[in-house]
C-alpha cells in the first residue's frame, strides 16, 4: 500500500485505531535521523509553538494545519528517498524514543531493571527493528515467548477474525476455538497427559500445578531444586530458590517447601520416605537463574522411579523448555521427551500462543480427578482469542518442522561455539547446550555484560537478564525459526566481539 | 462480502487461518436445524463414508470432492433463504455443539462446573448468538471482562496491526504501545495512583498487590473480609474467605491472614494496634460470593482513616468493580471514587482490555519505591498487544461516556426491579444495586437457578455462577454499553419469568 507523508502525519483512526499522530518529539527525532543538516531548519522555519497541541497529557502533537504545512515543506526540502525514510520511521512509531523511555521510567513500579538500551518497534521473523530502523538479530525471544518470531501475520488475522466475532468467554464455558485447539494439540503431547486447565502466565500455570498436585496428594510438602526459577506469584515464587525473590515478601520460611541440590536423588527419596513431601517440581534445564544447566539424565529418570514408588507427583515446569526449545531429535516437543520421562503434571506456556499470553496445566486423568467444581476458576484462561493464537501457533510449529530445525541449528551453535572456544581458550569456559537453549561461560559477570553490550554493535540483541544468575554464562535463546545463515551471522558477531573483550 | 456455500464448506485459510472446514457433525446439525425434513435425505443420498476424512483426531471432515458435491446438491435442494442460513451458521462455527461440548468434557480438569447450556459463537454488542443462531441478551459480561460488549471491531483491527508489527515484548523492556497507554490512562485514575505493574489475570494482580504491600510494610499480616473473593493463586486464594476454595490445597491455616466480618472497623483497628497486620484488602462491593453486597460507606471511610493512622496499606480489589461498573455519578471510574476514598493500592483488571487479558497493580510513589529491581518480573505483563487493546478499550469507555450510561441504566434497573417487587412481594427480597452491579434476593438458591433457567426462554443469559454464593441473590452484570431499550427487554423478561416461578 502506498502511504503518503500526510497519511502518517495525520493518522487515520479507521486504519490504525491503535496509534496517534506522531508527537512533536518523534518528528524532531525522525527528521534529525534522516536529514540531520536540515532538520533544525525545517522546525525553526515552519513549526512554531502555536502549531503544537497538548491534550492535557505528556505527549504534544502538531495541529492539523501545521501537519499539512509540514507535509508540503518536507516534500519540497527532502529528497524522495528521505521522504520515504521519514514515512517508514513514522509508521514504525508515533512516539520518540526518549518520550517512550520517560513514560516507562516515570510510571513503572521498579520490580525489575528497565531495559531501555534498545526500543524495538517492528519485527520481521527473527529480526527486530529499533525506533531509528536499525535491525538486530533476536537472541532473547522474550524468554522463549516468541519462538516463532516477533510478528505473525497469520495469528494477526486469526485474532482479528475472532475479536470481530466473539472476543472473550470465561474458562468454564464451552466455546468453539477451544474445541478446535483440543482436537489438534494432543498429537504434540505425551499420550498420558490429556487433561487441561487454562491460565494466562507461566507463574499462574506453576501456581495452579502446585494446587492440583496438593489436591491429589492431600498434603502440602513440595520438593524444589536450588537455582530453579518458577515464577512470581506467592505459590510459584515460594518454590523458586533465589532468596532475593522471596525475602522481601516474607516468603523465605515457607514450611511446605524443601530445596535440594539439583541431581541429588537421595535427598528426594529421603523426603518422600519421611513423608515430608509427595510432590517435586523441576525445570529439566535450569535456565533463568543457573546459566543454562540441564539436569543429569540419571537423576531425572530416578525421580520418575521414585515418584512411581511413593505415588508422588512429578511436575515438570516446561514453560520455557517446552514446544521444541530443547529438542535433541525431531518431534521432541518437550524437554521431558528428550530425557525419556513422562511427568505427572506439566506446566506449559510462553511460546504456544505465538506471543499471546496463554499457558496451561496439563496432567493425567487420575490426578485431574482430584479436582472438583469450585476448586478453581479463571476469567481469561483458555479464552477464544488465546485458543485461536495457540491453534495457529502450534500448527505453524508442526508445519515448519520446528523441532528438526532446532536439532540442526543446535548442532551448528554447538560446533560454532566450540570452535570459538578453540580460538579464545582463555575467554570461553564451559559450554552447555540443549536444543536452542544455549549457555557458555565467560570469566566474570562483567565480561558477560560487556559481551552483550559489544554484540549490539554487531546487530545482535542478547540482553537476557543476568542480574541474578548464579554464574557467568552468556545465555542465548534465539527464536526456533532461526535459519542456518542467521546462526552463522550470530557466531561471526560473537567471534568479533570476543576479540575486543 | 458475498460468501458462497462452497466458501464455507472449504475454508480458505488465507482468509480464516483460525478455522477448519465444517465437520460432518456440524453439517448434520446445521442441515437438521435449517431444513429438518430434508437433512437426512441429503446426507443419506449424497454423503457416504468414503467422503469423510479424519486427520487422526476426533473431528471428521468431508473430503474436498464430497464438499463440492454437497455444495451442488444443497443449492438444488434448499431454498435460497435456507442456503443463506446454512452459510451463516457454518460461518459462525465449524464444529457442532455436541462436538464442542464433548471435547471440553473429555479434556477439562474439572476445577469448575462446565457451563454447556448455551454455546456462544458470535456477538453483536450486548447480544450473544448460539450455535443455531438464537440470540441472548448478556447479563454476565464474563464476570465484567466484556463490559464493552462481546466483540470489538476497533480492538480487532488494532490487534491485527500490532501482531503484524511486533507481537510481544517482555514487561521490563520499553515499547511504544505502553508509552501511548500511559499517556492516556492517568486521566481515569485518582491522581495519587500513578505507578503501574502489569499482569495478565485478576488473581495475579491481587497476588502482586499483596507482595508489593508486604515489601512496603515489611510484615506479612493481611486483613481480609469474610465473603470476599480475590482470585485463585496461592496468594489471592489465601485472602479469599470461602474455605472450600482453600481447604483442598491446605491453604486454610495461613498464619498471615486475618478474616474479619465486613463493616467491622473495630476488628481492623484491633489488628492494626496489636501489630498483627498493616495491610487490608477488600472489594468495595462483595460480588462473587456474597450476592452483591456493597460495604458500608462509614466502614470504608473509617478504614481509610485507620490506614493513615497506622501507616497501613489499603488495597482495593477493583478487578470487577472498576472502570465504571459501580459509577453512582458520571466519571466515577472506580468504586473507591463512589465511596470517596483513595486506596493505597488498586488491583485492576477484567474489563480494561475489552476482552484481552490485561491487569495491573496501581499504587502511590511511596509504596512503589519499596520495590527494587529483581523483586518481580513478568513475560507477558503489559505487552504491546495488551496495551493496544487497553488503549482502544479505555478510549471507547471515555468516548461512549460509559459512566453516564451506567448511572442512567442503574436507576432504570433499580426502578424496574423495585416495581417487580411490588408485583411479586412474596418472591423478591432485598435489592442491592451499585452502578451496574445488580443483585436481588429470591426465596431460595433453587429459585435463583430456576429463574436463570427460565430467563433463557426470554432470551436472557444470566448464568453467573451461584454455586458457592452465601445467599440467594440473582446477580446481573450487564455490559456497560447496554441501552435503555435493552434494560426494558431484561426487566420484561424477568417479570415474565417471575410469573412462572
Amino acid at each position: 500500500m502506498q502511504t503518503g507523508l500526510l497519511n502518517v502525519l495525520v493518522n487515520d483512526r479507521k486504519l490504525h485505531p491503535e496509534r496517534m499522530n506522531p508527537t512533536v518529539g518523534r518528528l524532531r527525532e525522525v527528521l534529525g535521523a534522516v536529514a540531520p543538516g536540515k532538520a533544525a531548519d525545517i522546525f525553526d522555519a515552519h513549526i512554531n509553538k502555536t502549531a503544537y497541541q497538548s491534550n492535557g497529557n505528556k505527549f504534544v502533537y502538531l495541529t492539523l494545519a501545521a501537519s499539512k504545512n509540514l507535509s508540503v515543506t518536507l516534500t519540497k526540502m527532502l529528497s524522495a528517498k528521505e521522504v520515504k525514510q521519514v514515512i517508514s520511521l513514522l509508521q514504525d512509531a508515533d512516539v520518540s524514543t526518549k518520550e517512550a523511555i520517560d513514560m516507562h521510567e516515570t510510571y513503572k513500579i521498579p520490580v525489575s531493571r528497565l531495559e531501555k538500551d534498545l526500543v524495538f518497534v517492528r519485527a520481521d521473523g527473527v529480526w527486530l527493528y529499533d525506533t531509528l530502523g536499525n535491525k538486530y538479530l533476536d537472541m532473547d525471544s522474550n524468554y522463549s515467548a516468541t519462538n516463532l518470531g516477533n510478528e505473525n501475520k497469520e495469528i494477526a488475522l486469526g485474532l482479528f477474525n475472532q475479536a470481530s466475532q466473539l472476543i472473550a468467554t470465561k474458562e468454564d464455558r464451552v466455546h468453539i476455538p477451544r474445541a478446535r485447539f483440543l482436537n489438534e494439540i494432543h498429537s504434540m503431547l505425551p499420550k498420558e497427559l490429556t487433561q487441561f486447565y487454562w491460565q494466562n502466565s507461566g507463574g499462574e500455570a506453576v501456581d495452579k500445578s502446585l494446587k492440583i498436585a496438593k489436591a491429589y496428594t492431600k498434603q502440602k510438602g513440595v520438593i524444589a531444586l536450588k537455582y530453579g526459577f518458577h515464577g512470581r506469584t506467592h505459590g510459584a515464587v515460594a518454590v523458586t530458590y533465589n532468596p532475593a525473590y522471596r525475602t522481601p515478601f516474607l516468603l523465605d520460611k515457607e514450611d511446605w517447601v524443601y530445596f535440594i541440590e539439583p541431581n541429588d536423588s537421595a535427598a528426594v527419596e529421603k523426603l518422600f520416605k519421611e513423608g515430608k513431601a509427595r510432590i517435586i517440581i523441576m525445570e529439566l534445564v535450569q535456565s533463568e537463574e543457573a546459566g543454562v544447566r540441564p539436569l543429569d539424565v540419571g537423576f531425572v529418570k530416578k525421580v520418575r522411579q521414585l515418584c512411581d514408588k511413593y505415588n508422588a507427583v512429578m511436575i515438570c515446569d516446561e514453560v520455557q523448555t517446552g514446544f521444541g526449545r530443547c529438542a535433541a531429535k525431531p518431534s521432541q516437543w518437550w524437554a521431558s521427551q528428550t530425557y525419556g520421562v513422562v511427568p505427572d503434571i506439566m506446566s506449559i506456556g510462553k511460546s504456544f500462543g505465538g506471543g499471546y499470553p496463554v499457558t496451561a496445566v496439563v496432567t493425567k486423568p487420575k490426578i485431574s480427578a482430584a479436582m472438583k467444581p469450585g476448586y478453581d476458576g479463571s476469567t481469561f484462561g483458555g479464552n477464544p482469542m488465546a485458543m485461536v493464537a495457540a491453534y495457529i501457533a502450534t500448527r505453524q510449529m508442526r508445519e515448519k518442522d520446528i523441532t528438526a530445525n532446532v536439532v540442526a541449528r543446535s548442532k551448528q551453535f554447538k560446533d560454532g561455539i566450540e570452535n570459538l572456544k578453540k580460538q579464545f581458550p582463555n575467554l570461553i569456559g564451559d559450554i552447555r547446550i540443549l536444543g536452542l537453549m544455549i549457555g557458555f561461560e565467560l570469566s566474570s559477570k562483567e565480561a558477560v555484560v560487556e559481551l552483550q553490550e559489544l554484540l549490539k554493535e554487531y546487530n545482535i540483541h542478547s540482553s537476557l537478564s543476568t542480574d541474578n544468575s548464579t554464574d557467568n554464562a552468556v545465555r542465548l535463546l534465539p527464536p526456533l525459526i532461526i535459519s542456518a545463515k542467521e546462526v552463522d551471522f550470530t557466531l561471526k558477531g560473537i567471534g568479533q566481539a570476543l576479540k575486543r573483550l
